[in-house]
């Protein structure tokens, strides 16, 4: 038995670390009115409903002719049939007569169907002669048409409450024609580095590290609902943590600190943490990152993270993400790129831990190789910049043999493969 | 055999269309010095080559006491070790005397290995005394200890050229302490939208449609190596496409627009476009997206995206963001995250179209459900926002029946599911 002294009494399951901390966190349920047009990357805070349908009349899909399909149910390569062209309907001047037997109307892509009408023929598939067209191919009814109501009917919950818009979201918004949309307020997030060897400039003096968290988390939470404020490089005393502590939560809603989380003389946070609210885990079953702290502090989340870049990078991902998503308010969870492939050396792994393995991935031949470029060491902050991405290995395992096939889960959208 | 009088003689596959036109940009290759803090989403421009080890000089990988690991070797337990604690050794305060037998030195997380030391023995494991510790665990040699050069040899390419700087290269790049690092210009991107049709503003007028491609457009670009300037909604007469085309084209690196690339009498940006410059592509075997126009004009790469967002956003994946990532220098593909599930009703397709269909993902006991929201239908724009990924038909199927276990590319990176 090994004895454990002033060590973490026992490291908690990353996801029951993960369930503890969630329930520990409510959403902040603020709403503001937000213009559409600044509705990119916020959560819903209301379900959108239609006020009208949409397209609001029946319109054309093509650009061509306003038929009456009846008209057309012979026509062929062989046997054109010929219609009179009464008129034209284009997008804000809609003809405003009526189609009758034997007639029809060119009409433009969006425009609204003249009355009488009830499918388009495609300008491919007409020849167009003097006030009248010779008409190639039959039509069956609505073809070409886009009916109205067809794509939204008015009252229908076109976007829901929780959604994190996304771009694709945007043209259903802007189409509904709404001035504003009610969102949650963005997450405020405070942001402090701790660690009297670190330093913004690069001319660092020797023993000294240049602070790179701050600017790796802001990256991290690109796309997601969050204000960040940067509370810079603090120093380690208690003190120090303390103050910034405090300051932070005052204008926060959730702080977000590297460094100063595990066991030596000058990790203080956890000690803060515990005075000013509760440590809720502290020490996580994750490879490379167990020195994590979760806490709450004026009930407001308190996520320490440890200082070494590639164990804050894992942590963010494992900790700092859900969280904030849980305080936006958005439902659902983040997902990544991921690609299959072969392991190309064994990876060991400590059962009872989840390990995050950096690698990279390579196509060779169309097959996907996955090359682990470190198996342990969370200061080997290079592992990052080499890997695309992480190899994840359950608690329950030993590792994964060379050879096997093996999921990875890719933290760069361009991958060079 | 379907007469075709003045449609696309024929569609070209989305491969060879992608193939086709990447092949004829040229990355721009023109370089910036960029400061290391501005240098995310970026490419790089030069391999970035470490210009010192890292760690520069063996430290500590965790807090304890810095021993020599013989003086330990039979310390367990039931057999701790006493050691004269001769001095502490913090970042920036290095201890400058050497560890005899028999002694140890307190040390921090990052802070130099004292001289005599080959190993750390963490704080969990000993019970500190006055002036002295008593150890209850051997340690093997440079265990606990980040040894000099470890993470970065001088000299090591440590991030390659064409690399597009995601959060996690950051931490990389700010350790080798540089002010600055080359990085190819961003791409300047001119947006325009073309259509009578459209207006900007939310009080639209009967027969008007709200534009929404730029926005989306704009979403679906960020964080690439993009700047983006905006044209507007530009009127289809032949005179205002032109005008807007050679106004953008002669302040952007690529120009892309939404509307105008089918064959009405309106739609005149691929006249424009021959007149000026050169098609390679026009008319793409794309479901919804078949009008796409890919062309050069003085050189430069001009993508016409058909209007309906549905088709601008499909066409804006497949063509855009490739052609982008071809201009900024970037090595590598774009990744999505993907996930397999189980489809709940047929998806029928078109032999030699390649279609990409709008479905929902949902997940029921474990079990992942992929449910078409609407098998046709550029016109369709909600069926993106009540989406959640593509469901990308191969051009040589028809279709997937239901049940069949597919492949859906997400295009939300928050999924409720």
């Amino acid at each position: 038995m090994r004895r454990v002294r002033k060590g973490f009494k026992r490291y908690e399951y990353v996801d029951r670390a993960l369930d503890r901390f969630l329930s520990s966190i409510e959403p902040l349920d603020e709403v503001v009115d937000t213009p559409v047009e600044d509705a990119l990357w916020r959560v819903l805070a209301e379900d959108v409903v239609a006020g009208e349908d949409n397209p609001p009349f029946d319109r054309s899909a093509m650009d061509g002719y306003a038929v009456r399909s009846v008209d057309l149910s012979s026509a062929s390569d062989s046997n054109p049939i010929r219609l009179n062209v009464i008129g034209y309907s284009t997008t804000g001047r809609p003809f405003k007569g009526v189609v009758k037997p034997g007639e029809a109307v060119k009409i433009d892509t969006g425009a609204e169907m003249p009355k009488g009408a009830d499918a388009v023929v495609m300008v491919e598939y007409v020849e167009e002669g003097d006030g009248y067209v010779d008409v190639y191919k039959s039509v069956s009814r609505f073809e070409n048409v886009s009916l109205k109501g067809e794509d939204v009917k008015k009252g229908d919950v076109i976007l829901p409450r929780g959604r994190l818009v996304s771009p694709e979201d945007l043209p259903t918004l802007l189409s509904i024609c709404m001035e504003a949309v009610k969102t949650f307020r963005r997450v405020r997030v405070g942001l402090i580095a701790f660690g009297d060897e670190l330093v913004d400039s690069p001319g660092v003096g020797e023993g000294f590290i240049r602070e790179s968290n701050r600017l790796m988390i802001r990256g991290l939470l690109a796309n997601l609902p969050v204000d960040i404020v940067d509370y810079g490089i603090v120093r380690d005393s208690y003190r120090d943590v303390e103050d910034a502590v405090s300051k932070a939560l005052d204008r926060s809603d959730l702080v977000v600190s590297t460094g100063g989380t595990s066991l030596g003389d000058d990790d203080v946070v956890a000690k803060v943490v515990e005075r000013l609210g509760e440590i809720i885990v502290h020490g996580v079953a994750l490879q490379p990152s167990k020195p994590v702290l979760l806490g709450l502090v004026g009930g407001k989340p308190y996520i320490g993270l440890p200082g070494y870049p590639v164990a804050a990078a894992i942590s963010s991902h494992v900790f700092l993400i859900p969280s904030i998503l849980k305080l936006s308010g958005a439902r659902g969870s983040y997902t990544y790129p991921v690609v299959r492939g072969i392991l190309t050396r064994r990876v060991p792994s400590k059962p009872g831990l989840r390990h995050f393995v950096r690698v990279r991935v390579r196509r060779v031949g169309g097959v996907v190789y996955v090359e682990p470029i470190y198996a342990s060491g969370a200061g080997v902050t290079s592992s990052l910049s080499r890997g695309d991405g992480f190899l994840v290995v359950p608690e329950d395992m030993e590792g994964f043999d060379k050879g096997s096939e093996v999921e990875v889960i890719l933290y760069r959208r361009v991958v060079d493969w």
